[in-house]
């Protein structure tokens, strides 16, 4: 039974989540689906993690094995029939069978995006977050590397977050801009619920001049979330790529685009 | 009565174009209500041009004249609690009542995106064309210049295109890579319907070697519009800006942006 491990994209936005729930359809219970058309047989997949309803992802992983021997290209092709235009598998690879999704991740990269302007943005409301008070870009740069590191996250996460532990270990975060886009590139090994999102909304608090940058550090310590700042929407987070040890071009990819781990 | 030019931006996946049409939702239409609500009185606006249904905007122009006399900063805000999401006012600016958005533009900026990939991408399907076929942009952008000066753009429009010439000038074709986009930028005095799509498609085959780069120049002088490339979808296209004479700021822009017009 080959195991395959496919990655695969999709605009959130019309989605309750990656994760199948009672309520709201799922981006995997879709992907199911047309796996399933595909192959003929029920296929359950196992994925690198979840994202959350409205959040979109260019890398989500997620692994199945399969009775059906065909060549990889038609895992893409032959799937992407059965799809809708808001999600796609954009590879496929084979897997040894004791692969685990989750266990086997090295790091995860979330890309969030955010619109600094007065005017909302037609072209941009599914993918960004506009926020109006012009922010101080260096100041998000010096709180970001409070993050760096590992952590107890405590205070920078969902308030229903059920995690056993809070800490998690963060290797990157990159603050770029791009005309009115503020970009906020996040690696780390793993992320608490809602935890990008929260991790976004201080240092846009920071940006506004609502909080000091060090005051980053003190969350840290004081690891009550009520007091970092709001949640980030939904809309802005993309998942980018799961980093998974043994594939080369993966690696170097990982290296050359988002630098070492740690 | 004071005249008022909007610069307005908008997603137009789900209208039928600019213009009031007799079937479907015109950007037009929507923004005339909005417009009528924050004012109490029937607006009719003038545009610079329309753009065809799915078509998108930055930076469409329309200019409109009212009894009221309020701060302009509340035409964009105030129009703007009015709108739906898809659509926003992003500049109003007060102009002379003999301005003409039509006869007063001196340049259009029209940009295609088309993406180079071998899977479709769920997060860029709105805003772009894919192209599976791997383009060569050197090809494309010899094709390029062809188009560039005053010519008979008879073979690069809409079948049923009714306008009396068909001669446009048109002052830059930029053809840029990022990652896998490339993107045309075109800037010109004015256009034909459907006229940057069709240029659009004839360069894609340029750059799928269907086309030799000189062929461009053939259909210039052919004059047949069924021997120039597919219209490329509407979804690709976006107006980037009209320029018009007097507004330094503008001008500023035009020039440090998208070059002189000539």
């Amino acid at each position: 039974m080959p195991s395959i491990l496919l990655t695969i994209a999709y605009d959130g936005t019309n989605y309750s989540g990656w994760q199948i729930q009672p309520n709201g359809l799922a981006v995997q219970q879709v992907l199911e689906n047309a796996l399933a058309q595909l192959l003929g047989e029920p296929v359950r997949l196992r994925s690198s993690g979840r994202t959350d309803a409205g959040v979109h992802a260019r890398g989500m992983a997620a692994a199945f094995t399969t009775s059906r021997d065909i060549p990889l290209r038609a895992f893409v092709e032959g799937t992407n029939r059965f799809l809708p235009d808001d999600i796609s598998v954009q590879d496929a690879r084979q897997v040894p069978p004791e692969f685990n999704p989750i266990s086997d991740a090295r790091a995860k990269h979330y890309r969030y995006t955010i619109l600094n302007t007065q005017v909302r943005s037609p072209l941009d409301r599914l993918y960004s977050w506009q926020v109006r008070e012009p922010l101080e870009v260096s100041a998000m740069r010096e709180a970001a590397r409070y993050f760096v590191g590992k952590h107890d996250f405590a205070a920078f996460r969902a308030s229903n977050c059920v995690a056993k532990t809070t800490e998690r270990r963060v290797d990157r975060v990159e603050i770029s801009e791009q005309d009115d886009f503020i970009i906020v590139d996040v690696i780390g090994e793993g992320f608490l619920k809602y935890m990008v999102r929260v991790m976004v909304g201080t240092l846009v608090d920071v940006g506004r001049g609502r909080f000091a940058p060090e005051y980053v550090q003190w969350l840290l310590d004081d690891r009550d979330r009520k007091k970092a700042g709001v949640t980030a929407p939904a809309g802005g987070l993309c998942l980018m790529k799961v980093f998974y040890e043994g594939f080369p071009e993966q690696l170097s990819h990982y290296n050359h685009d988002s630098g070492p781990p740690a």
